[in-house]
């Protein structure tokens, strides 16, 4: 016997005839129907993209995954099938600072993130008592170690809880490039700054300095290049001249975990597509 | 020998298994190539959501309006086909203040508003260099005469010149009901408040009275019952205390126009929906 | 010996000549320093406002209090001096939701607001691990009690910890009216809609059947008159009609507690001002 | 005999005890009443900023000037009195696209700006017919000019038409550095960008390739260092990964011209004060 589930399928391949049709009559032919579907094709580099969430009996997966395997080829797509009901399993990176921390965890308890947290790691032993608050296992990996045993120790603890993605939660060091590689396209950062307007270091000590009207922060996927990965959402706060850097710090806070909620939750959702090093939200 | 054109479909009927399929499918078997697609489905109301941007040579289009006239009552549903790159031909009506007027012919000229503008009619003469300045025929019609009069002038300028649509831009007159109905969702409004906050005679004095923070603009189809239409579009700004009452509408002015700019611009290209009252916007 | 301290000034009055010079120049014969200063005439009423905050030694204060009791009458003028060291003692009341208790919890803790905060009041026990976890006394008190008793209780517990303001964070329950009057101005609610839009109850499925395009909260001062207080602050968020109410819960919770937060900040800076049913925020 | 007139005193200078007192003692003994007064000390730096909008006759100008002019040395203070209602006069500056320019024309129609144009200078024929329908002289000054020769015309244009400063809207050409330097702090830009983000051609492209969700619009003064001067307003817009590069500039352009008018009208109300490279608009 079988049951129902809710399924993503998302394709990404360059543009041409008859491709909506193609890929939704292979869906009905299985025998799953679509509950809501975004598809658009960017003219300015005549890529198709597709999201679609569907509903169909468990038997008619394996049915669908041959079909879009065949089309693989010919079409040049990548294409991905997620079950839309799995929480994906999430490490949290933290270092000082708590605030995106709590908004995350907060807002997976309410229902507003489909996700699981496996675990709190961080570089300072400040997070324990909310790993344990929040009934989730901490670890403790210093940024003292030399980079790649501190990699080590990640992959074991990441391997370990079946963690499928990370959030750097204002974790505030830079990864390997051999760890970024490994987790390509699963780490999430928050850059607490407008990128790509002030990189590095203090950026809203350079923010006030310059006198900008408006602040922001940048969620992205993280690469070895520090702050430079493909941009997954931003948000932007107007700010007064009145204001000192302290009172630009505290309202970065807001918006940065507001910025990295909203990107958590559009990548937990399959909306992200990735292309050339940009993202393309759907 | 054909042309190939763009087509914007809508559809909207109640949910069951299997439309996107049936719907693409019967795009593809005639022919046509779908760009851009949106569907969703909301649970609160099961109803079902289409629209798709197609591309095709022209001769399928009568196949393609065959298919679904052949589908219309089976699925109890709403559709049309729209030419995407026909100009709607839409009458201006305006009264004392301009602001409107100019964003839109404005945003016009510069290829924002796939709209072609018919007219500017008027309760007051000042509008007439204006009209003159965007080489627009201008009509004269004065609030004075009895509504009868008043709907039986608009109707012969709207049907002289091929009118399809109508912006109330800060027209500032309730319609009839005969001419409301007459050009039921064809009528596009502006209120200079946030709906349904703020209904009827100077809601600026309103909202300045009762202290609030943020204003807004609404529009929205118009009906005969003032300012209740379904709502297309809002915008709001943040207004400080210290401002006037005269500031605030000099703001107000500000997001009507935008707010306005807006809707029209969703409305022309085929993505509102109208149903049970409201409007689902894809 | 002196201490130096911060005071905050703040005047209403009736507009006359000569004020500002008048108020400052007491400020500066009693040796105090003004830091900051925001003065405001709104012309369409013509009210007088002043914020000062300034610096002096502690024996100053009571000469420039004499000094403006003495001005009191005959400029017909409200003023308060506060310390602007002093933490307001606030008490928390909550029911079944903790999203607005943990962003003010929390934005406390990592000095964003200026105040302490003396226990968590609720009619429901769920709250009562957060409080713990946050080191707050909680106290039970049913919503089945009759309400003068509600009262009494809340009094009791309100005036042995010294508490000076109320923070309704979601606490869903009407306020008699005795027990606003005797915290006239010390009552903060949020609003879960966006006033004076959706009144009482469900506003957001109220605002979902509507069609509106944009939620919104607001904090006000309360009332017995439910949700009728003076506006302090309103946050606003664009909705998508792809979103299901349940996902206009989520937004709203988000704006909720972001207003909410502002509201607070803004009222323990004492920049309120409170003039014939709504306020003016320097 | 006298008329009664309003005046703005800006007062920039290192903090000190009494500064406020001091000031507007200085104002009230010599007959005049503030009406509006924001000062704020900028605690990073130690820099005291006062802004005062005040009414007295006439002929207490000059014995305000001369208290102040007395101070001057003592507080190291840069001050400037400016006559409230007389109109700046302004140059603008246009290239081939005219949404800037219409914004600022009809906003100043409408009462919105507080300032006279006295001309429009392109680069350009196109818009001479725009600066016709609003009665305001045209010069045609080629860019193929060599710069000197320009700065010749444009310096007799200004000052033939007792123009007391500039705005350059979308003018796209880059200022000489002797220009720039003579009309310092008088020239405002509008870059097609967010600064500091996207400098240079083309910022909308480099947007869009790298994926932003947010574009702005950054309105400064002009140095001869391309669109680098002091940061005056920004605004920002919210964008979809499914619009093109051609949606974006349109977008920006909404943008850009709301920019520069909320800029524009900052400085003709005298609030922007600049210190060491940055603004402070209080």
């Amino acid at each position: 016997m079988n049951n129902t589930g809710k399924f993503v399928l998302k394709i990404l391949c360059p543009d041409q005839s008859g491709l909506v049709a193609a890929f939704t009559g292979g869906i009905a032919q299985n025998g799953a129907n679509i509950l809501d579907l975004t598809q658009h094709t960017s003219e300015d580099i005549n890529i198709f993209f597709l999201r679609a969430l569907m509903e169909c009996e468990s038997d008619a997966v394996p049915k669908i995954k041959e079909h879009f395997s065949k089309m693989e080829k010919e079409k040049s797509m990548q294409w991905q099938l997620y079950d839309a009901e799995h929480k994906t399993r999430l490490a949290l990176f933290g270092s000082n600072t708590d605030h995106c921390l709590y908004e995350l965890l907060l807002s997976r308890r309410d229902g507003a993130l489909p996700c699981e947290f496996t675990c709190i790691i961080s570089n300072h032993a400040v997070l324990e008592p909310l790993a344990r608050f929040f009934n989730l296992p901490f670890f403790l990996v210093p940024s003292t170690l030399p980079k790649p045993e501190q990699d080590k120790k990640f992959n074991e603890i990441l391997h370990a809880s079946q963690t499928e993605g990370i959030v750097l939660a204002r974790y505030m060091q830079i990864m390997s490039k051999e760890f970024t590689e490994e987790w390509n396209e699963r780490i999430i950062n928050i850059h607490h700054g407008f990128l790509p307007a002030f990189k590095g270091a203090k950026p809203y000590h350079q923010a006030w300095a310059k006198g900008v009207k408006i602040i922001g922060a940048t969620a992205h996927f993280a690469t070895a290049d520090l702050d430079q990965g493909p941009i997954i959402w931003q948000g932007v706060q107007q700010v007064a001249d009145t204001g000192s850097i302290e009172q630009f710090i505290q309202i970065g806070k807001e918006v940065e975990k507001r910025t990295l909620l909203q990107a958590l939750k559009l990548w937990l959702e399959h909306r992200v597509f990735l292309y050339e090093g940009r993202t393309f939200v759907l």
